[in-house]
């Protein structure tokens, strides 16, 4: 299944479900108002959001709108236009050993079996359409391209396998970075708060099923395209040195506490060792430069900047809608 | 106006407003479901509530039921069950100060102008008669008696006094911390995830007006009286010490993001210099102990213990109604 949220009436928006090509959608007020809603009443209700699915993919829904067209409108809202937990791994240790190398650190054995992890704010998550804000491009805008798993409740203690089968849904992620306001933020010791901004989700995120073999063991084995300002930023291959998988990651968030329905379990910015695969995120391309050519040259973003991230099946259609993003000052 | 939320029938439960001596109470579904609503349309509904409460004041409310008996049946919630951010400042520098000395340090100069502050999970908050549930008494379970506001929205680059106007209601909160898992969490350099558990809010959040002149300046100037095991623990000043009131700790969460209505911000565990006034954690007692006698002796929590966290009013009348809870390990 593909679900979505437009925007409105309330904060927590409209569930959608939407085509797996993307082009139609319909909403399911009958089923589940919200996708909060739904995925607090999962197991009543899959099988009828399967039926609609059905009914879209055979064009036999009435109420069916064009998709990209509220897309383009900027209709649609986060999936989860809202969420009560963002727990985001740092799967991809190429990732931490570029941030390390290029300040003559090593990345400490710990960091191999134990995951890093920090809890972030999703209290009011950005549409995939809606512009990133920031009061100064002093901050060092940055994107972070990412996979994120949006889970059912889960027990404290929680298995690997046990988390495995709290995965509800999988999407992509924009966790939005102020690069130049965190070495003083983390150096206090408790993480980020100022740091990070809003995030933004994939216009939809999917069940497992819809990935096919491109989803195994916890990891999607697919390629994170990323573009910055029109031109190909970076298209690391998600399924390709995670150190720890999504079912890990999950594990990991509830190993003291009950996780409950609509959490988001990220993996962090993907990355891979080979560069010429490019980069999710500005920093680390910054880091490769100064290590190479002994300077970052690569700006963070502007006002006016965009970016891009999306996933391609193999056969190159897209998955869950390109987040597209324009940086832009807050104006309240 | 004191309000509070009943359990069920969803997980955002039931808001009711509860009589000034916390004795009555009675559901307004007519004017907000949830607690969540409630803050969502504030302005709209903030006179007609009002209204209600004027209504049990007088004893007029038709509908109205025995709150005490509520709360001791274990119906009544946190006043939010679940909120979408938690974030939690370190305002009671003597707090900071006690557990740095206890390890030969000192406390950075940057710590006076600059707020530390975590983000922390609220999506699972327990009832103020809940149990705090652990897997293990190895995790050195302890308690932290603070003081919370739970804010409107609040634009990205508030300053304190535009926060100041955002603050809806204050509570208490026990911010239930892992002390044993905190050093090796903290070393990643992340913050917290496993070394917090859930949390949970007093039975009752006021409007600030409920404070009189106790409230100034954004500090409830009033004992948070904290008891272990039916002992005094220590009843230190919330308006003494704080080196950061919530006006200044709300503009510090939202220097860089929006946040929404429903949103908690905290002073971090009340600490006073003086260490007669006992302590709102077990941790700060067990580093005096450490300092003054070259031992801790003071145990963390184990299973079967009780903790009482409140705040009384001059008049020696509980203002939120306590937070009493048992340490159980968890069963699923």
């Amino acid at each position: 299944m593909k679900l979505a949220s437009l925007k409105g009436p309330a904060r927590d928006g409209t569930l959608v479900l939407v085509s797996h090509d993307l082009t139609r959608a319909a909403a399911v007020p009958a089923i589940a108002p919200t996708m909060q809603n739904a995925l607090e009443n999962w197991d009543a209700i899959q099988r009828k959001l399967a039926g609609v699915q059905e009914s879209l993919a055979h064009g036999n829904e009435r109420d069916a709108f064009d998709f990209q067209a509220a897309l383009e409108k900027g209709e649609v809202a986060s999936p989860l236009p809202r969420a009560y937990e963002w727990l985001d791994g740092s799967a991809y240790l190429s990732h931490v050993e570029r941030v390390r190398r290029a300040r003559n650190d090593h990345v400490p054995e710990s960091f191999y079996r134990d995951p890093l992890m920090y809890q972030g704010g999703a209290g009011d998550m950005m549409g995939p359409r809606d512009p990133i804000r920031a009061l100064s491009e002093d901050w060092g805008i940055d994107l972070e391209g990412e996979v994120v798993a949006i889970t059912g409740d889960v027990p404290m203690g929680a298995t690997p396998a046990q988390a495995a089968g709290a995965i509800r849904l999988l999407t992509l992620v924009n966790d939005v970075s102020f690069r130049r306001l965190i070495p003083a933020e983390l150096a206090k010791g408790f993480g980020f708060v100022n740091g990070k901004g809003a995030n933004a989700l994939a216009p939809v995120a999917v069940t497992p099923d819809e990935l096919g073999n491109a989803w195994d063991g916890g990891k999607i084995h697919l390629r994170l395209v990323c573009h910055v300002n029109g031109k190909w930023f970076g298209s690391p291959n998600a399924g390709v040195g995670a150190t720890f998988d999504l079912y890990q990651l999950v594990a990991h968030a509830a190993k003291t506490r009950e996780l409950r329905a609509g959490t988001l379990v990220g993996t962090g910015t993907i990355s891979n060792k080979d560069a010429d695969s490019g980069f999710a995120c500005i920093m680390e391309r910054r880091l490769v430069e100064q290590v190479e050519n002994g300077e970052a040259k690569t700006p963070f973003l502007s006002f006016g900047d965009t970016v891009r991230i999306e996933m391609l099946d193999r056969h190159g259609a897209t998955i869950f809608g390109a987040i597209e993003q324009r940086v832009e000052k807050y104006a309240g």
